[in-house]
């Protein structure tokens, strides 16, 4: 029996080989071709071609030469992370955060713009464009210089990045941030809820890395959950996933009622052993841990990571949930605390970006100029 | 850039052209070689080559030519669902269940034994035995003539085919059954938990067949669910997908209570408008319906199956629990009674040990004999 391809199975296998040579690069700071050949399983020849055409686009460069045992010294050649760039946008409440990150996903420049959970529309979208155009202006680049975006908010977001109903922020249902982000860069923009983008943040540069199935806690001024099945992010079918929070008996609705207004001040005299302080954490985590529980005996997935805002009290809270835990899931999984902090939801959109740029790699559906 | 493949991928991708073809004979009475190159998209060369081993190895027969336009006849070639057989057992508090299904999964011989929830772990094995024996010797065949067993049951199932935990039945935690089986048919064994097999069912054979994201509730003397996520039997990571139940605030518990000893004659009761009745089945459904909600908000799947017992009552149970997954859920899925009753586990076994006799045949791990 032969193999046969028709043309587009060979176009596709082209790009296939393309990006098994850039993620074999990307792991390492040079490598021969006899290196990439090994790695990738690709033949020599096939090696050389690919090698030759990502030179030609700008993907790949020189390393300069080593010499080897005998003969002259082999080539190597080097990722060029540097050949595009990504923007990542964070909607918070209290703040925006912005940031330009390279094609291996390193953060180049990065803005905040402080805000706060009730200003409106106009005034939160007046901040995301002052975020976005400083981190492009201290990053010396323009909107045009962006291969793609990828932006987190609160609240739940459609296919084509509109905000389809936000609860804790005021006049944000119905934004089209999409829309919105297009206006200052023209390449495609991708929208995604931020507890979603924190899940998935977690599973690429956070403690979730060996996880195919996580469940990622956003436990902060509000609670929430994103989802990854079988190492992808699960959407659902109309992107409202893990919004268990909507069922009262559940307990998330009132969770961070139990710590008043200043949690920082609870936690921190939980820490000191305070009675009062601890009893207003235990009741906090007695209604996380209901909820959370739901998701993992739905799912009963590897790991559960917990971050937001409150992931900074690990000491005082990852004891209590775990046994909370412990209490209602016939398997508990292993409970870990984010290592990413305020961090997690603009690498998400940093993630987002970069799966796209792939994607269209793959596709070449848009061409993709590297910089010089 | 050339496509270069290792003499594994070429194996590989021989095995998937084969499977390919096998996929397209299966959906139709029969077809020429033509229309096999045309619906696998493989080149004339390959599919002749594929045909012919699969005429040598017993999976395809010519189905006798029929007249063309002009010139001789196009020769024929058919899918041989009876080159080899699989076994499909349910085990349950009331039945044992064992079914023979061909290689599209029709189902040749089928034997039902009677038991009871009190019984313990021997006479269940014993009914269990019988009910295989009694659908081998149906059909004329042997042990020896199954090529993959798949086996459901209540309770947690591990992935050696181990019951880790089951409350339903007596001393059941712990059977090997995977083992048990195998000494009645010694071709591999696969064990599932039964919701599980229902919901697989569901999307093969049943109400969910377009669904990639699916929910299956078992409503009936047990309350269970199943979930199919990305169009795959979602296990989780212990195997303990799906088990919201442990949950007494989500109320699955406590469900059945409220329809007393005899379910059967409460809903028939409630058909004739009886209040007493109704208000028993309005109950139950809130209960059902807050742990579905649990599933649904996680999830977020396009549709939810409701199969068991009570399935059969779904004029009575349908339009409530509608009603009550509305009043929780953020976006309420399509909800669809199972078509499939009794039969959903058998068939979710069948459909297990279907894939894998598929995984077999691409893998080449276990010769697969084609019966004469």
């Amino acid at each position: 029996m032969a193999a046969e391809l028709s043309g587009g199975d060979l176009s596709r296998l082209r790009q296939l080989n393309a990006l098994a040579v850039i993620k074999v690069l990307q792991g390492q700071p040079s490598l021969t071709l006899t290196e990439v050949a090994k790695r990738t399983g690709l033949s020599r020849a096939s090696t050389e071609d690919v090698v030759r055409e990502l030179l030609q686009k700008g993907w790949v460069a020189e390393a300069g030469a080593t010499a080897g045992g005998v003969g002259r010294p082999a080539r190597r050649y080097r990722f060029r992370a540097d050949a595009g760039l990504v923007l990542g946008v964070d909607i918070g409440g209290h703040k925006i955060r912005a940031v330009l990150a390279d094609l291996d996903g390193n953060v180049r420049h990065t803005a905040r713009v402080p805000v706060t959970p009730e200003m409106g529309r106009l005034e939160r979208l007046e901040a995301v464009d002052r975020a976005v155009e400083e981190s492009l202006a201290g990053a010396g680049l323009t909107g045009d210089d962006v291969w793609a975006s990828g932006v987190g908010t609160t609240g739940l977001v459609d296919g084509s990045g509109k905000v389809m109903l936000s609860e804790a922020l005021p006049e944000w249902t119905g934004v089209d941030l999409a829309a919105h982000v297009r206006r200052l860069a023209p390449a495609p923009v991708l929208v995604e809820n931020d507890s979603k983008l924190a899940a998935l943040a977690e599973c690429w540069r956070g403690v979730a890395r060996y996880a195919k199935d996580m469940v990622f806690l956003l436990a902060g001024l509000r609670t929430g959950a994103g989802l990854v099945i079988d190492g992808k992010l699960h959407r659902g079918f109309g992107n409202a996933s893990g919004e268990i929070g909507a069922l009262p008996v559940l307990g998330w609705i009132r969770a961070q009622e139990h710590l008043g207004g200043e949690a920082g001040d609870v936690f921190a005299a939980a820490r000191e052993g305070d009675k009062a302080a601890l009893a207003a954490v235990r009741r906090y985590v007695k209604d996380l841990a209901l909820g959370a529980s739901a998701l993992v005996l739905t799912l009963d997935p590897q790991m559960v990571v917990v971050g937001g805002g409150f992931s900074r009290s690990a000491d005082v809270l990852i004891e209590p949930l775990r046994r909370e835990l412990d209490r209602w899931c016939i398997r508990t999984p292993e409970v870990r605390m984010s290592a990413l902090g305020d961090e997690a939801v603009v690498l998400g959109a940093v993630r987002l970006a970069l799966d796209d740029v792939e994607e269209r790699l793959l596709d070449g559906r848009t061409p993709l100029v590297s910089r010089p």
